[in-house]
């Protein structure tokens, strides 16, 4: 155990005193509605009726939340904390009630009796605070409810800011979860010249909720070897039920200081240029930090032990309101902590509990990045004219959308090269996913071994490839939250991997909203490309577009689905996403060449209203409405269903179709449900009222239906998608496959659209043995036939 | 490099030429439709017009592929292989082709040349085989198109299977997954006694797509601590550019020599009571592999460099068929393996190149576990009768549903305690979900160490409990792909970190039945409890029903949910789950006391419907039909459900009210769409075509509509349930919250039933009264108010 010479007995004593205030604030907030200085004896009525939360964490939690205060005031380094067991958010907000940020931020929780009741009795009640670290902790950039992210969180809030420290406390719980179990090898992505430092602390608590946790239960050596493989410099600070507190503080401080030391010396050799750039990695310091479960709480409770078991992880006094008995075991356990010694008579701290707390924005409940609104700029993102494609008319040419976004995101690159507020994240796909184009203003941040053979790889690159989704989602929401702006741009089908971890930081945003002194952060934002109809080396595994469905179940005012048709209207929405604030945006687009529909401006026009109608696509004349419309969202679709009009205004050249294309998939819905939804009236004037509109789609079909049942047309509607159907094969195999090739549309309409007349079998016919000519040249071949549509719009 | 003195030249040149014609014919499978044995010059119209798969990993695959059947041929030791890097598909194929089980399962893939040109043209071709690892690959467990779930996989194989050992290639791009980099801790979950062995290969192949990867780019020594950190002993075999391939063989058979007599000696030393059993964990061996991406494929191309870089990934030689410099280089390429030695005039494969190959079962795509329905047997399920729990009349009694799901688990632990073909897997949440009842009949295996206050851990237990779902999850699906059967239960909300695993096992799943010699396997059965409705004391992060949404999109041929509404329907669903094959199975129960609603012989026919009308809570008279139709599916929805019901009887008694619960959410689809869906004429018997409808939904609402938009009476549906509002808030607030409470339904009754006339407006008001004083009482209180329903069901 490292012990650190220059803590005196008073500073020891003093850090105790702090420790001891975040227990007794802690231990209070779990139990009690009233008395909170317990002027007198405590009684069933002082305590809450329902006794939530999760003491166990929390003693070790508030002991890195004194040493980093430590850490802080004597350096002045700025450090962020990542509370890594989110369940014990009653240690944080003790931290920021005790050093007043929380009271700064609502002055009803002020620092005296009344706002310590009021911290008390509000704490996971109904309408008050969640027991989990949330958007109304203060200095807190993480909901603390689904573990594994903490350390990915802590990279990536440490990305691009040299000066800060990100303190990330790992509990021995998450530290099972694979997200986590990954991210410490981020360390080889951290640039100790341009980027922060990050000093991860195990804290091994010794259990989860009824279990020993697998990293407690390893001999000290092994995990140390863990450590060292991950490529750290790990430092054992342990701590057993018998230790005394202050042999404690000062193997702590000593650690603290220890890991500093370190910390600063790196970050100077690499700032210097002293440091071998081709070479050896840094090794970072960690801190495995071992302390009881419940340190500091009820020893036992009848009979079987609690502090140092599970036992301890949520209340562990029960039944206090109904048991006299109990009820004065938990009065001996919170005067345990000499409250008299903590507070004046008004309930504010002693200025010797508050020693060691820094002052302004360096209080840990203040540092600015755990509010990362307060830090964001506005991106300079270059003009969409300098990347636009020259569209003389709709498919006379084809680009690659992704690979054309990719000169975009070069010029942007480019443009915040000094600022270092924007950054690419990708698992290991931005070369497939035809990006490649971004190398040109920055390599791939990397900090391992370098080959002769390598490219585009460098130690200050902001664009990182990880083949872990979870590392990139993880990285870019602590990006984000600290105030910067991003894209992960990931095969479509793998998206899922991190579907949870959407659902959380769109939960984290909804609520942030809620909460007045939370300022807004850039969107987080998705390209999915490489996508289910266009995975023709990959197949069936590759297949899977309900990550759309999955992030159009969560809050309506937070998540934003863009599905553009081709490279202009890709560009569109990507400046759109990038210019977003509090939201989730999800860009599907694909990477192999798509016909140019729209220019510039048509796609501006058209992005905007998200959805509308191709007047030239179509066979609509004068005012009397169309036979039938044909629908469409996402580049392979709108192919099929163009090439189903083209098909039609050849085939049945009376009928009056109508082509209708939809980016932003939340236009269908009513705007009771989406502040995007079209109302009836506008949404009729598009689809009709009655008749037959076949929409191809790029997802799973029901999507479509649940968007729209509500509106008048519905029972008109055939959706066609991706129905599970899929193998490696060809892309119009894969349209056949799923009954959305431009021949099952026209079938569709010839099935669907009543009075066609005599002409319309044969066309159906028509229509059907071409599809059959193409599948066995498929099977015959191994290829598709060339695709032979001339687009001959009329006059445009 | 460990060198194993007793391989002799012959044999380590028989080992050779069986690896090279594996990378013979995988080459092949890449680029030929023709010519297989090249009896002529390649010409243009030998090669396939599309070129798809991966190189750059099968020649690190085949060593393996070579070196494990060496290790079965000598020690007779079964052999299982998984193979992380999925994308080689066409490496295993070759070995199953070159071993002759191939050909047992597909004759038409004959081992000879007609047959190896089928399995050439065919591979990653339309109509053909993926070029992925699928169920259509012999001795292959798992997809590989989505990466991390190797090592979990083959622990799970491995559980209760002495005499089997799992050999795991783990690609060093799979290795950064999450899921991955946590589960090298399975080995502390591992039982040396009943329990096969894993033996990890971690491949060292340098490159994924386009980047280098993590851990080929560490210090020796530091990736060895990382593998000792993870508790393994690692064994190093590195083979460059410039190895000679017969010292390469010469090192893996050593290594894979040395780890076959470690594991033996540590199996020896378990098995004969003579280890310590609760101190010192096994130090199982593991083999680090290094060898050059596309090792002995084209050096370079173009001037670049290839082999033992990213550009060797997929195929190496791109255009052959319109270069002829490029097809000669082919041919060079090709003609380096000296297809001559390797096979005979007839195409088949040359003795010495088979030397090292086993017989039978044996084989590597041969082994039963790979093809688990040959080895799965019926469970030995105990009656229902010994657990149900006894109904007097609906809603006289309660009863926790998954404690008493409990009691049946335990019961079915004791019943295959020496079969051991069933595990229970959970992210430490069994005490949590009410299910410890199983801890009578077994304990949670754990091979770390014990402390004396540990409860119910041991070395032999067949509950596994750790906290990462990915490993449950990886686990679960390695037991049931291998023949035996399991249940995974877990937090509802957090089913969603495994949604991309689980749409991968449907995948499988769905694949798996089109493929004739595929054996049947047991169902992967989740438990979901802990539901959104309930998580009074964690709140908005443990909130989300979406889990259910998800599986719901995927091939219908597989999935099944079932909302059981009370304890018994619990049992009979669970039963059913047990016992079903190649479906995937989503419970969701809660675990929360639970009113008792149908006695056992009433849950069965229930459950066996999956929907009816409970005729006992409404108020239809006659055959006049309902006014009203109040549905439910899911415990909390018929809780809410019944008590509106309850109160309409009171509030307006000439309401004919008629209630309909659902548990098996298939059944409101159309049976086109799902094996259970019921068609047109059943559902409206059931709902009606013309009444208002007001369903109270588990999840959330939009699933209900998608299900039923195209039936008749979708226009009248009112669909309650979660809508993404929640907080750390009570029971009943959370209905409120999300407008799903009684009071709310009866109002929706009120506001949809036409004709309800004066008295209606009153007791619309009386319920938002009432409603508005529960609000109060719980902002006020903290708590709801006393439940107050007393069930009055007429004469029953």
């Amino acid at each position: 155990m490292p012990e650190h010479e220059s803590l005196t007995d008073r500073e020891a004593e003093a850090l105790d005193a702090h420790w001891r205030a975040l227990n007794y604030l802690t231990a209070c907030q779990l139990y009690l509605r009233a008395n909170p200085l317990l002027r007198e004896p405590l009684r069933p009525e002082h305590i809450k009726p329902r006794l939530l939360g999760h003491w166990g964490t929390c003693p070790g939690l508030s002991l890195v939340y004194t040493h980093l205060n430590r850490l802080v005031s004597r350096r002045g380094q700025r450090a962020l904390g990542v509370w890594g067991p989110g369940h014990g958010a009653a240690a944080v907000l003790s931290g920021a009630w005790l050093e007043g940020s929380y009271e700064e931020l609502r002055p009803e929780v002020s620092r005296d009796e009344p706002g310590m009741e009021r911290l008390f009795a509000e704490f996971s009640q109904p309408g008050g605070v969640p027991s989990h670290t949330s958007p109304s902790v203060p200095g807190s950039i993480q909901e603390g409810g689904e573990l594994g992210y903490a350390l990915a969180h802590a990279y990536g809030a440490a990305f691009d800011r040299p000066d800060l420290l990100v303190c990330a406390v790992v509990g021995d719980g998450e530290a099972e979860t694979g997200p986590l179990a990954t991210s410490w090898h981020a360390n080889k992505f951290l640039d100790p010249v341009h980027d922060g430092a990050v000093l991860p602390v195990l804290h091994l608590n010794g259990y989860k909720i009824a279990n020993p946790t697998v990293l407690s239960r390893l001999p000290e050596d092994e995990l140390g070897s863990l450590m060292r493989g991950y490529g750290y410099d790990p430092l054992f600070v342990t701590a057993r039920p018998d230790t005394p507190p202050l042999e404690a503080h000062r193997a702590l401080a000593g650690a603290f200081d220890a890991a500093a030391d370190r910390i600063g010396a790196i970050q100077r050799a690499a700032r210097s240029g002293d440091a071998d750039t081709t070479g050896g990695r840094p090794r970072w310091p960690m801190v495995v930090l071992r302390t009881p479960k419940g340190w500091s709480g009820p020893r036992e409770l009848d009979g079987e032990p609690v502090e140092d078991t599970w036992r301890s992880h949520q209340v562990p006094l029960p039944g206090v309101r109904d048991d006299p008995e109990r009820l004065r075991q938990l009065e001996r356990w919170l005067r345990s902590y000499r409250p008299d010694e903590l507070f004046d008579q008004d309930g504010r701290p002693r200025p010797e509990v508050l020693a060691c707390v820094p002052e302004g924005d360096l209080r840990l409940g203040a540092v600015p990045e755990a509010n990362g609104g307060r830090l964001l700029r506005e991106l300079p993102l270059p003009p969409l004219e300098s990347y636009a494609v020259p569209v003389e008319r709709p498919g006379a040419g084809a680009h690659e959308p992704t690979r054309v976004l990719g000169e975009l995101l070069k010029g942007l690159l480019e443009a915040t090269a000094e600022r270092r507020d924007f950054r690419l994240f990708g698992p290991d796909e931005t070369d497939s996913n035809h990006l490649s184009a971004v190398y040109g203003a920055s390599d791939r941040g990397w900090q391992a071994e370098l080959l002769g053979t390598d490219t585009h790889l460098g130690r200050h690159g902001r664009v990182l490839e990880v083949l872990s989704e979870h590392l990139c989602q993880g990285w870019l929401e602590g990006y984000v939250l600290t105030g910067r702006n991003g894209l992960f741009a990931s095969y479509e089908a793998f998206a899922n991997l991190v579907a949870s971890m959407a659902s959380q930081h769109v939960k984290w945003v909804h609520s942030a909203r809620e909460v007045a002194w939370r300022r807004p952060i850039a969107a987080l934002n998705y390209l999915l490309t490489s996508h289910a109809w266009r995975q023709d080396h990959n197949g069936f595994s590759h297949q899977d577009p309900g990550f759309i469905d999955h992030v159009l179940s969560k809050s309506p005012d937070v998540v934003r689905v863009q599905l553009p048709p081709d490279t202009n209207t890709l560009l569109c929405v990507a400046d759109h996403a990038l210019r977003a604030r509090d939201t989730v945006n999800v860009v599907v687009a694909g990477k192999h060449p798509c016909f140019d529909w729209l220019d510039l401006e048509q796609a501006r026009t058209h992005c905007a209203r998200g959805l509308g109608v191709w007047e030239w696509a179509g066979t609509e004349r004068g005012d009397a409405g169309p036979d039938v419309v044909l629908a469409c969202a996402g580049d392979v679709p709108t192919h099929e269903t163009l090439a189903a009009a083209s098909l039609l205004r050849e085939w049945l050249p009376q009928l009056a179709v109508r082509v209708v294309n939809v980016v932003d998939m939340a236009r269908l819905m009513s705007p009771t449900e989406h502040p995007h939804g079209l109302d009836d009236a506008e949404f009729d004037t598009v689809f009709t009222r009655d008749r037959p509109v076949i929409f191809a789609y790029h997802g799973y079909p029901w999507l479509v239906h649940r968007l729209t049942y509500s509106r008048a047309v519905h029972g008109q509607l055939a959706v066609r998608g991706y129905r599970e159907s899929g193998s490696t094969t060809t892309p119009f195999d894969m349209v056949v496959r799923n009954g959305m090739d431009r021949y099952h549309l026209v079938m569709d309409v010839v099935d669907r659209t009543p009075g066609l007349g005599a002409r319309a079998a044969g066309v159906w016919q028509r229509a059907a043995d071409m599809r059959e000519r193409h599948r066995r040249y498929v099977v015959e071949h191994g290829t598709d036939m060339p695709e032979v549509t001339d687009w001959r719009w009329p006059g445009r």
